[in-house]
């Protein structure tokens, strides 16, 4: 193992070699980052068997040490995968560019010509685990907003890592921009990370990509900014002036579509004025979820587990809901302030007026009516892309893409205006 | 003092207060905001005798306790200032509403209809020294922009913070908000700014306004995401195309006008195509100014004190200016990125595709075209007033005012959309 002295080196050197990157991507034209990478997708393409190659030495390696199922999965590779991935990095370079738009722009009463101009971020510290398709993602993205990166991967999928890696410096170099522009941590060493974390003025922005742990590691010990969610305890409120059918499609597609996703439903709030809470409860038994309510409740006590208390407060990422009968929108939104995660919350209603009450007064990143709360992804929302969810209230809420991975920069063009 | 346990409990008592308020505030309308201002500016008239009374104490304890001119000046009030600082919650209250802006606008393909939406941050921090006019001027944005407050002054000020406040409060009642919108931390212990510092979850975001050991020790302690900035060390720029008379007037205006604020120009550097450099240096002398330089420069060498290696990465603050002669744009430019601290900075030149070059090029949160870097300011932005100046990439750069402490959410509305 590295010391952290030595990680902190390490560290430091491709902070500044990318910082050098990040300067000449910042003002490098539009059509030169896209065609970084459409080689790119190309050089995915081209090293296919190579990075087959890699990935099932890694596989092998995860096996001997008795990796699970679920993480082995994140792991392997095939064909119609780096295919897959391939494909995303040539859909981030069809992406409109991010950067030079003008936000606002006024003339001051003195004639001094002021706009607040889209720049890159700079510096941005991608931290993973097991997907090696993160590597060509997160790379991609910021690349085409401007930005150098600096790529932590995890220690199960580095040969994989590397493979794709050196794919996205092709790309970089058959357009004629830095290969520093995206680097690689050459170490699995774990102290890599910490100097990750504490690269403040070296990294701009950290972004976790990965489990509850990770996410949670990164946001207690950073001592750079974080984009990122740690929770996404979804709640779908079903208010009494609700279609019965619509509701029953959104809830089942909220919690079932996908379990394991951070826009799933985990608690599904029912008013106590809604004609038949029973009928949702056993829709999503009948679709194989296990939902635990209270048992003194007159409607559903019957034919739901018990909840205990830590319920409300838990992402399941399963097939497991919590169901709790409320006392109107207010109640509602009052459960949801007390135990959300300000990531995905929705109302199911017909009438408006509760609806717009429940949509400005649910404080989280999306607030949805009418609409399953599994629309929360970046390509849903049109961005055309994600590179995370935010929950953190500053810079950047929701879907991040693109526009999220730049800042901006005022610019005043005068005719030698002094302030006297 | 407190012990930490002692000041994490308060800010604790004092954060669950705010978040409460800011619920309230946030779905308040924009004529009951601008109203509790308006009547918070009409408080602070009437209260004037005893604000002053209060801020003679703090004068006569300062004085006692031997505090220096310019804190005492700092600190002191009279009549004027009174009606300054109504004056200044007066102005917040007639800005526009931040809250409530659509940002953007789409509906997807299937019908959800998608906008992000301005709402505020939540629970603001302020951090400050011996100013009594930030515990009117911080709460009245932070206000305007639907957030909650706790304030936190220097001890030294702390009976005019109170008198301040009380009015703050009878203008929030007045108009029938919460008085918990604005908050005072009743204690001057620094153990409580430490607490405030560590209260991630509890406040969304602090503003240090002060010097720069306090900006320093937030931006070093600070688990809550900061906004602020440690340094201007502000470069003007003089291109050999530059007009000199409007050279010399920028320079003496951006380093002259007033010395002590962060957007004075601290380095000047000069091509050394310009004509005459002499000149530029001849007129910060006679204006006052001390310069610093190299003394082998041919040019200059002989008139400017000799300048060490501290000098180019030094915010004087005073009337003091290093000087460097600098072979063309991009020496210009690397000069800035080497020692400039991100603030402002600007060209003089009549050579547009060099200005460009150098607009595009300075990474800085403010960079101009023949105008004084004494510009950077939130009132000469048109933004009305300033929480301050930021230096930092994320959420908001430079002249930080309404827009800087909204965030915003996303609001879906379906017609019963699921992913499927």
């Amino acid at each position: 193992m590295l010391d952290p002295d030595a990680s902190s080196t390490l560290i430091a050197r491709m902070g500044a070699l990318a910082r050098t990157a990040a300067a000449t991507l910042a003002i490098s034209p539009d059509a030169q980052r896209a065609a970084a990478l459409s080689q790119a997708a190309e050089a995915i393409r081209a090293a296919r068997d190579t990075i087959l190659a890699a990935n099932a030495a890694d596989v092998a390696r995860a096996q001997a040490a008795g990796l699970s199922g679920a993480m082995l999965d994140r792991l392997r590779l095939d064909d119609a995968r780096v295919a897959g991935i391939a494909a995303g990095v040539a859909a981030v370079a069809a992406l409109p560019d991010p950067l030079g738009r003008v936000i606002d722009a006024s003339t001051r009463p003195n004639g001094l010509a002021l706009s607040r101009v889209r720049v890159p971020i700079g510096v941005i510290g991608i931290v993973y685990e097991s997907r090696p398709n993160v590597t060509a993602d997160a790379a991609a993205l910021c690349v085409r907003a401007g930005n150098a990166v600096i790529l932590r991967g995890g220690s199960e999928a580095i040969e994989s890592n590397r493979a794709i890696h050196a794919a996205m410096v092709d790309g970089l170099a058959a357009a004629g921009l830095p290969a520093d522009a995206v680097q690689l941590v050459p170490t699995t060493d774990r102290a890599a990370v910490g100097a990750m974390l504490a690269a403040d003025g070296l990294i701009d922005l950290i972004i976790p990509r990965g489990g509850k742990s990770l996410v949670a590691r990164v946001q207690a010990e950073a001592r750079v900014p974080v984009l990122a969610h740690l929770d996404g305890i979804n709640h779908v409120y079903v208010h009494a002036s609700a279609d019965a059918e619509m509701a029953r499609a959104i809830v089942l597609d909220a919690k079932m579509r996908r379990t394991g996703i951070c826009g799933a439903m985990e608690t599904l709030l029912i008013d106590r004025d809604f004609a038949d809470p029973v009928m949702l409860v056993e829709a999503l038994q009948h679709a194989g979820c296990e939902v635990r309510g209270d048992p003194v409740e007159a409607s559903i006590g019957e034919i739901v587990k018990p909840a205990d208390p830590t319920d409300w407060d838990t992402e399941y990422l399963d097939a497991i809901c919590s169901v709790a009968l409320v006392d109107g929108v207010d109640a509602a939104l009052a459960h949801v302030a007390r135990h959300g995660s300000g990531h995905t919350d929705a109302i199911v209603a017909a009438d408006e007026g509760v609806a717009e009450h429940f949509l400005a007064r649910c404080d989280s990143a999306i607030v949805l009516w009418n609409a399953s709360t599994q629309f929360a992804d970046g390509g849903e929302f049109g961005l055309g892309a994600e590179i995370g969810i935010a929950t953190g209230r500053l810079h950047a809420r929701g879907p991040v893409a693109l526009e999220g991975l730049t800042t901006y920069k005022w610019i005043g063009r005068g005719t030698g205006q002094v302030r006297g």
